[in-house]
């Protein structure tokens, strides 16, 4: 009977669907159009490439600062502002005031919305008070609120056109993503994994707010969207219930998953990509099995939500190695065929390519050589447990046990890298990866659940890999191959997304506040600037009356800035203990604010 | 007796200030040193000049950001950095943190204080959390924190070396204006004029923090520092008792008289200026008299901290037009004869020019053409109303009594002029005056005084003069003959400190957040940037490594700006309901940045 109404409601989805090509054709076209950014993700592929070219390497270094614009909030400032026509839309953090800026006007503001929101939700964002970004469609801003709430407004008036509820703050339920828009409807995933919320995508209809689908990471077939026969992993169905039977007892209801990364979506197969996070607590010994569809890369049909295929990276996840990150869909040749690949920079320091179309295992490598928990991917097609990460077993927090501190297991949870995106050339072919250079201890303790309560379940400290003082590196990475093309040093991670551009340039700012340019075939430094604040912000690019910008947030927080950002002053305490990024206060202050760079007229 | 005691005193302080020669010759020397700036006035004789000509009128077009800073605070930014060999002093609003930059090294914070300060300061401060800057002497950096506390910090390493508490919160006094250090002493002001506070300038030992001296604007002689016979105002001995036997009764003790304006001083005369403001409650009918030493300029002698000479600018205030703004200290050819003069620029729309050995009236004219509550200075030395303001009648809110709402009286209370400092240039002559071009409807009504209650006794609204939307004007003023040069409309008040160089160029910031410069002989704009939020800050230069850098804090807020600041939502909320102020939410937002500028290298 379940599957019966399940068939039913996707065949009134896919009617519907039709009826909203428009709005998909319409941003499709924007998204094309290099002198706009009308998407968080640059465009639909997340590739975070631009044709300008008016900025190059020959000139870059001559960039300079051209207006400025100050958020009214201080605290971490992640995503990044969209540009449309001759409007800019800037967010910020909690309280998530959203501005539309006259371009054609230094800037001057058009309009403003801030939402009312209850500020109890601070405490239970795990990592700062963070928004990655609005999204744009069909002449309409949507916001997610840290409440959750996820608010449509009039692009010219930012007056609320409708609201959604997404989740309960009460659960510890956040809203920290950017949505985007896919055809008719409006997609946004949810946070809380380190609160025992049970995450999905859900997705809206983009003229009324009601919910079109929702995809949980975890639960029976009918929650998590899943067809036991059609839904494959590595080329084989998935069978029925293949999340469930998979964790203990109930175990799943409060699985995490979360689901807080960049979305991607592949019109051509009709398919939306992302990663969902870590099976809620980070002691591995209380929650048994493999803990699907945790930490896995989906696709989903844009229509229905109905999972494509899945891949899990990291079956039961002892290291807190959230699979949110971005999957960047950029056809590789691999070993002389062109293929329809995804490359995913996982937080578990591996770097996967992927064939989109079926999720075939096509590349897996370490992207940061001191990676030591893993000695790869079973790559071997015949082999019982292909495509499943070997662990060492010094590093496996569930073979140590719990109350036992493992030590200099690497990367740490923030991963080789996180939520910052990376960005991808077609000239060049290379993948451009702010990345952490980071290791750490990690002892697990037992945890009891609570509604809304912390249930994280692991103490951990975080510092440089062994005998080295810089905690980040900006790397070219090979996807073909799996292998590093060129790397530079960074004090502190790169937390910032990258840009590349047609002008053989790719850029990313640094958490001291630094924006910088690099050669994107040398990685040689062209170009540096000291912004107000710490950047974890991604950078944009855009025209406007025949001149190219280069924008970018600052302010420093986020996860590795979450010292500085909520004045801990023990650089043990907080998730994470980040003691190894106390050293920022030496070089950047709170802020928030906006950097518009151009060549000088 | 009491007398006797004072003689006594002063002769001990005049012993003590010879041994402190030489942080005055330190500092006289470092400040005639153009590549720095090292009192927030620039110079003793707060011209705001500069003798660095690297950008000048030919080549400041050119100016774009070299580096930027973010304070970590929000709100009202007012004064200016210091700058002392190779290190830049930032200071912010409420909670008062100190950073010391590393000019060799991209503002790298050498270090940071922030003060432990009780939140329930914010409350009794009137006009937003704002501070006015540090001061520089002896090794040592100067903080006046909110809490009045004065605190003395090692410039190399910002711990704290003695701290000496200069009023009482509790009381409504706090402190907002920036220190002088003056030979052996460090003076400061006090704030507090609209909470029924008595106002004093306080000397303390630069080495120590020990009370050296403490001239009150109001009360019994001693008290005062007056010298019956000594002291003269408008070239006539004030006589015994001249302030408390112009107040009703024990009024005095609540009589304001602020003293929280910039502090200027002569070492050819010994002697510091400085003006003092309102005498307390709006409501002129609660205190008959003239309310002396309310409203007046200031000479006292360094050591002793005794009046030289008083000038009372506006006795008996019917309009809140608080005399504390700076005494620029500029020697002017005044019909032909070359006299050593000190330009005043008042909150009642009056420029003044005295003699500033022995305060003699030289030039009294209003420097907005709109100012109506008067009809000018009576000049004739012969009349008994000789240097007082002839008031009109219809503007006087006394004789219109109490809960009578007197419209439309230029300027408003915020002043023609109000803490925003002028700039003097020695090559053109001129004084260049960031102004207020407001006026007010205004209704006093009786209030009754609580000690650390608001004793303000009248509501206003403000808003553009009749006919006009522009409520700021930049001007260039003669002060030897009292006439406008030329003058530039601005849409808000000018509410940055000027500085003028050697280039030809004066520079000011708007409250958008436009950083201008502009042609000294003609007004002709030149360059303007927008930085992240709006300008209250003074504008600094200063050389380093070969190259001339421009400096200036961004962070709306102050009183122009307290409807962002505080978040009032009402234009017409909040002390002086700056309703017409309203707008500015169309062009900036909350912010605290210092963005440093240069020529492109």
């Amino acid at each position: 009977m379940r599957n019966f109404l399940l068939t039913t409601c996707l065949g009134a989805a896919a009617v519907f669907a039709a009826g909203g090509a428009f709005a998909n054709d319409e941003l499709l076209k924007l998204s094309q159009d290099a002198k706009q950014w009308v998407m968080p993700t640059g465009d639909y592929a997340n590739t975070r490439y631009s044709k300008l070219n008016q900025i190059n390497a020959g000139n870059v270094g001559k960039l300079q600062v051209a207006w400025t614009f100050s958020t009214g909030v201080l605290r971490g400032h992640e995503g990044g502002p969209l540009i449309v026509g001759d409007v800019m839309y800037v967010h910020g953090p909690f309280p998530n005031p959203v501005f539309a800026l006259d371009l054609k006007n230094d800037g001057k503001i058009l309009w403003k919305y801030e939402p009312k929101q209850d500020p109890n939700v601070i405490p239970v964002m795990c990592c700062d008070t963070v928004n990655r970004g609005v999204a744009y469609g069909d002449g309409k801003i949507f916001l997610h609120q840290a409440d959750t709430t996820l608010v449509a407004l009039d692009a010219k008036t930012g007056k609320v056109v409708w609201s959604a509820k997404n989740g309960d703050p009460g659960k510890g339920e956040t809203g920290t993503s950017a949505p985007m828009v896919v055809k008719d409807k409006v997609l946004i995933g949810i946070s809380g994994g380190e609160f025992g919320v049970r995450c999905h995508v859900t997705a809206y209809d983009l003229k009324t707010g009601k919910q079109a689908w929702r995809g949980y990471s975890m639960g029976p077939d009918s929650d998590v969207l899943i067809d036991p026969v059609k839904t494959t992993e590595l080329g084989k169905p998935v069978g029925q219930n293949s999340s469930v039977k998979t964790w203990q007892g109930d175990q799943w209801k409060i699985g995490g998953g979360c689901t807080w990364g960049w979305l991607s979506f592949d019109p051509e197969q009709n398919a939306v990509f992302y990663g969902s996070g870590n099976p809620s607590t980070w002691n591995p010994k209380q929650r048994p099995g493999d803990n699907k569809w945790s930490m896995t890369v989906w696709s989903r049909d844009a229509d229905t939500g109905m999972a494509k295929w899945v891949y899990q990276m990291t079956p039961h996840d002892e290291w807190d190695y959230d699979g949110v990150n971005e999957m960047i869909l950029a056809d590789q040749n691999i070993g002389g065929a062109n293929r329809k690949t995804l490359v995913h920079f996982d937080r578990n320091g591996l770097a996967y390519t992927l064939d989109r179309t079926n999720g075939e295992l096509l590349v897996a490598e370490k992207y940061d050589p001191k990676v030591n928990w893993t000695s790869g991917v079973d790559m071997n097609k015949q082999s019982p447990t292909y495509g499943r990460p070997k662990v060492i077993a010094q590093y496996s927090t569930e073979q140590n046990g719990e109350d036992v501190n493992s030590k200099n297991i690497c990367p740490a949870a923030l991963g080789t890298k996180d939520e910052q995106p990376a960005a991808y050339s077609p000239e060049t072919g290379l993948f451009y990866v702010p990345t952490n250079h980071v290791c750490m201890d990690y002892e697990p303790f037992k945890v009891s659940y609570t509604a809304g309560q912390p249930y994280v379940g692991a103490t951990l400290a975080m510092y440089p890999p062994q005998g080295e003082t810089n905690m980040g590196n900006f790397i070219a990475w090979d996807a073909k191959t799996g292998k590093i093309v060129w790397s530079n040093k960074e004090l502190f991670s790169v937390w910032s997304g990258a840009l590349a551009t047609a002008g053989g340039v790719v850029f990313y700012g640094t958490l001291e506040g630094y924006l910088k340019a690099v050669d994107a075939k040398t990685g040689k430094e062209l170009y540096k600037f000291k912004t107000p604040s710490g950047i974890i912000g991604n950078v944009t690019t855009y025209e406007h009356g025949g001149r190219q910008y280069v924008a970018i947030l600052s302010g420093i927080g986020g996860w590795a800035g979450i010292g500085l950002a909520a004045g801990l002053t023990d650089p043990k305490a907080g998730l994470g203990a980040v003691g190894g990024y106390a050293g920022l206060r030496d070089y950047t202050s709170l802020g928030g604010q906006l950097t518009v760079f151009a060549l000088p007229q």
